[in-house]
């Protein structure tokens, strides 16, 4: 058991998080499932939530990876990175959805830098 | 190979079933894509495949961590539960979204365990 | 290090690829978060993203698994036809979304035959 661990764990209890808001937007918008639209502020709760699954799906293996092959601090350190830059991002939008830039970026950032410097390092590896 | 990597691929499987009756959902009530709306039992299948989808992004990685961290017999047994849980939820959901809670409660509840179940032993671990 | 990991990242880069597409189709077409709908092409390019997060979960476990307990020459070849697969349902779905289906075949059918063949893999060391 790591850091990485820790983040990663961090990083899945983060999106549960968002996924409680989604739901209680829903009851306190009166949005009735299966619908997931009809209220602009339960459409941004929703669109934040599902926006950090199709990061989420990407982060963790790629931060395993990093880790793995890279440098489990590195990995820890861009991984806490991407958990501010998900906050960030959840108030940003929530509050305006055009001011959503920063916090996308900060979250967005840590995960590109993971999946090149671990493709590169493999790619090191395996042509040499 | 263990039981918990046998729930995880029953998991992997039983997802690949929902998303296989969203297709056939979307041919038999005409819903032509890209749309993902305009036919309300399309839309029950749809939100029960994506709403999978959003637990299995946390489920796959939190059973595979408790299993390692924690106990990997406890992680096929809250496995299996997920599992029930997932099949109660498509029943109730095709059928009333409104009875949705009940699946939708065995579902999520062992994944928050094996979440916090794994923190509380990385933390445990890490600080002593 | 291995093929298997390359194949793996190489999958997480173009789904980042497609989720870049996405950001690119919305400024073009003028789609304003959080709306998802509202432009056709937009919405073309966002359904493929979303098709591919749909698969990705499915996908990484899957391929790890079968590399790790069936064979990693295979995983990684497998793991390639899933890569032109979602190429070639990319540029298909954009042109004309009922031309879908080829490229989703090609990138279902690697998916599928792994989970099955760790499942078949797993049953067999468990019950044997």
């Amino acid at each position: 058991m790591d850091w990485v661990t820790v983040v990663v764990l961090l990083a899945l209890l983060q999106y549960i998080v968002f996924a409680v808001l989604v739901g209680r937007a829903r009851g306190r918008y009166a949005v009735k499932a299966p619908a997931v639209t009809g209220n602009e502020t339960f459409e941004r709760y929703f669109r934040v939530q599902q926006n950090t699954l199709e990061l989420l799906v990407v982060f963790v293996p790629a931060t395993w990876f990093y880790g793995q092959y890279v440098s489990p601090t590195w990995a820890a350190i861009l991984g806490a990175i991407y958990l501010v830059g998900r906050t960030v991002y959840l108030r940003a939008y929530v509050a305006d959805p055009a001011q959503r830039s920063a916090g996308f970026g900060l979250s967005v950032l840590p995960i590109t830098v993971m999946v090149f410097g671990t493709l590169i390092a493999a790619g090191w590896k395996l042509l040499r």
